[in-house]
């Protein structure tokens, strides 16, 4: 099995248990030529909203025809952010001196000036609205095709509802995708909604691809008592089924800060292992990442689900019950941040159920050295 | 022409429209031998009023007589801030451990010893009172001539009624001098008081005397309706007249931190160019700041007038009027300097509108440069 | 009289007023190898409770039988503090992926492993309690005597009554030192408490002791009038006497960061100063500092007294009277850190009154340096 490519399966094995130490701690190094999800649609319109992508500060609005325009949020001529400025059709106009900017990031307009210097410009970066979120490439404009964007189809899905929102995490990225990827911190921070004690004690397989960037980390718990928001969201589709669940988490990272949680729990024995999921529910929890800063990150969230497709209340439910414990995981890595920051020099140690997060580092690392040959 | 002194009459040439790209976004440099206006005469009484001068803590007060005093504000001893002491006759007490200091910053007690350290003192700093300002002079003493504080009469001369405030600015003194010397940006930032479309699209001129530190900026819009507050104070002298103005904007900086601008609007056509200004309405907007770090400064300005000098209505007005529009400049400033500091590395660009800033600053660097020779 | 043993009598001395300015402004240093008061004894309970002692982050809780224990406050495993996890009996458990440590710091058990990494661990901190004090040892485990704690056995003998708050200063530990081994400045600071006019007039002696780490000053003011706490404590006792009285300050220093100042006045001319108290009133001022950061430290502090020890009031009295004191202490000390840091390179300069400060920091810097041999 090379490093960077193969299957593994991560079992009860005393010998593996303990990977090095690794040096990550501080690793808040992120890939420019990517996708990340700057913002929620509904977050960007006919004004000016500034964002940070990938360390960057950049402005977002839309034009008269909708589409949206990213551009890098300091005027060429003083840096005042342009933020502060007005919009001017598809154009913006900074708030100081009055220099006006294309979409494209061209001057269109020089006070006291008949003639523009051709150099005058802003730089814009490649925009592309997919699964609801405002997709923004910081890196070269030449590689950027939006077919690379993860995918994240469950969020605009004529057979799904979702629901989502944004959250500003005081703690890098990095630390974020490691919380999603070992879910078995249910068990500690989520007690009372979707924590349970198989979560710690099931056996999960991770694999990777280096190719695509992907890692994988599936977890079935098979005939378990149902966690309370598992049970009722179980009982809006089988209202007179009392009895034991097999439960799953399928959780998908792809390069560099994506993750998509197939999660779901059906009747036990029904099959759903083997693929078949109509004696369950099923659900998406999306999560996308957009670094702001070494130690911050716009986290951009939804939860998808295929039954009870028209009811608001459920997607109310589900939308603040993820909320709260997603409250509960941003205290936690805000408090990881700030100790990291307190103990220079720490290093990280891992167990068993770290795999998938030293997986998803390995992957980024792999893309920033490549941007760096 | 050489660099440092000349004439020159800034029209709209494309050719000569960008300067080079300047590096010195970052600057906050500034001479120490110089007067600085650190506090307006009513801040300064007979209690201890701690300010920052060219970036040293100095503590203010006045004698019994009234006259005002500038020690650093550090007991010799501890180091503790002495304006948290008190003050007795002429003298100030350091309220930790009671050393007393005279107004020269001579030690005048010390607890429990009968004689005084000779060399137990605080630094004195040269001071005079001018124009309504309290002017202190960080550097060498030896050559402190009140002679050379820049003249801002205006503010207390019999024939002019002047009123104006402070300003704690979070930007850097240079960034104010930029503002100052450009006042294209009124049209864009003062939209709705001083603000009309002639500012930009209007000749100016820009001279300077590097003998003499100064850099003037000249500026007539000839024929052009008058902006909302300057229709409102010609009406004030001229209740009846509703035609065209001729509008002048003389801004006269002096090295390193004075501006004064003359300004007015005259009915249109009646000498004023030429020097008859008696058919029009005549004020000084008066700006100095002191450096109190290299991202911050007090901005102490005034407005002041030749006409219904005997309105206190106006003079309320019009004070009240500039804080308005310097409270946007203001936030226009913070934001900028928050930018550089996001930015590092990156130089200004310069339009035809810079000019005057650009000299101001070269003014500046000479004097540093002397001081460090 | 070498450098590090002896006595010496501090009076009005001119030739020795000025030791030299001391480059010790900054000293921030501290050894490891001592106990330090980490808490109150009421501040630790059957809850997590995070402090810093000599800027190590340390969790601090009881056991099932009440004896105190002292953990490294990071998590082994990826640095989230302890603190925010839950007791689990006598253990620990993290609050992120539910890794469980000993009093010992040992791991005892880990989520999803079998068996568990030997290495897996936190370090563990000797502990004492001991006068109502939680101290702990930062250093090597091996060197930490329990009888070395210095004695501050009036916090809860029989003989005495005694309470006391915490302080949590922004100011380095031995600027607190620096602040009770010199009490003249309760003249200046305290003039309507404790302060008198004879405090700053009044002969001291000074003699320190390298071998114990101790430095003692000692003044007596002899038949001076009462201030005016002290004339209301005498009257508890004494309520008809209105005559003058005998003070005493006898300030005791135990390196690295506890003072304990025996306080008293007794009726002029009854023998206090040859050793007869009995017709005087007694307390003990009982100081220590832990050190939380080269810029702060818990100052935990009580005041004793061997008079009217059943009076519920006088012991409320007494608390808030020096809780008041201390307040004003504190706004100085956190003033005088801020002027330190906003003066770098700058020299304390040192009076007669400062000989005890000045052989506390060398006795500190010794330990310090026998450390690093």
């Amino acid at each position: 099995m090379s490093l960077l490519d193969g299957t593994e399966t991560q079992t009860y094995d005393p010998v593996r248990q303990d990977l090095d130490a690794t040096s990550d701690v501080a690793a808040s190094h992120w890939p420019m030529n990517a996708w990340y999800a700057a913002a929620y649609d509904v977050e960007v319109g006919r004004r000016l909203t500034p964002v940070r992508v990938a360390g960057v500060p950049i402005v977002l609005y839309r034009r008269v025809d909708g589409r949206a325009v990213a551009l890098a949020d300091a005027c060429w001529h003083r840096l005042v952010p342009l933020a502060l400025g007005s919009l001017e059709g598809d154009d913006v106009r900074c708030g100081y001196h009055g220099i006006r900017y294309s979409p494209e990031g061209r001057c269109t307009h020089m006070p006291a000036q008949q003639t523009i210097n051709p150099s005058a410009a802003v730089r814009s970066y490649p925009v592309a609205e997919r699964h609801r979120f405002v997709w923004v490439w910081p890196g070269d404009p030449a590689l950027a095709d939006p077919a690379t964007i993860p995918d994240m189809h469950w969020n605009d899905d004529a057979a799904w509802v979702a629901d989502g929102k944004v959250i500003e995490v005081r703690a890098g990225y990095q630390l974020v995708l490691d919380n999603l990827l070992d879910l078995t911190h249910e068990e500690f921070i989520h007690t009372s909604s979707i924590g349970n004690g198989a979560l710690s004690e099931s056996d999960f397989t991770t694999t990777h691809d280096s190719a695509s960037g992907r890692v994988t980390v599936t977890r079935w718990m098979l005939g378990i008592e149902a966690p309370p928001l598992w049970k009722y969201l179980l009982s809006v589709k089988f209202p007179d089924y009392r009895g034991p669940v097999d439960r799953w988490q399928i959780i998908r990272f792809t390069a560099p800060a994506t993750i998509c949680i197939d999660v779901g729990v059906a009747k036990a024995g029904t099959g759903a292992p083997e693929g078949d999921r109509s004696q369950g529910v099923n659900g998406y929890v999306l999560n996308t990442m957009c670094p702001t800063g070494p130690k911050s990150c716009r986290y951009l969230w939804a939860i998808a689900r295929d039954f009870a497709t028209d009811s608001q209340r459920i997607t109310t439910e589900l939308r603040e019950g993820v909320a709260g414990v997603f409250a509960e995981d941003e205290a936690m890595l805000n408090a990881q941040q700030a100790a990291i920051d307190a103990t220079p020099g720490y290093d990280f140690y891992n167990l068993n159920i770290d795999a998938g997060g030293q997986w998803a580092r390995r992957l980024i690392t792999a893309m920033v050295e490549r941007e760096r040959m």
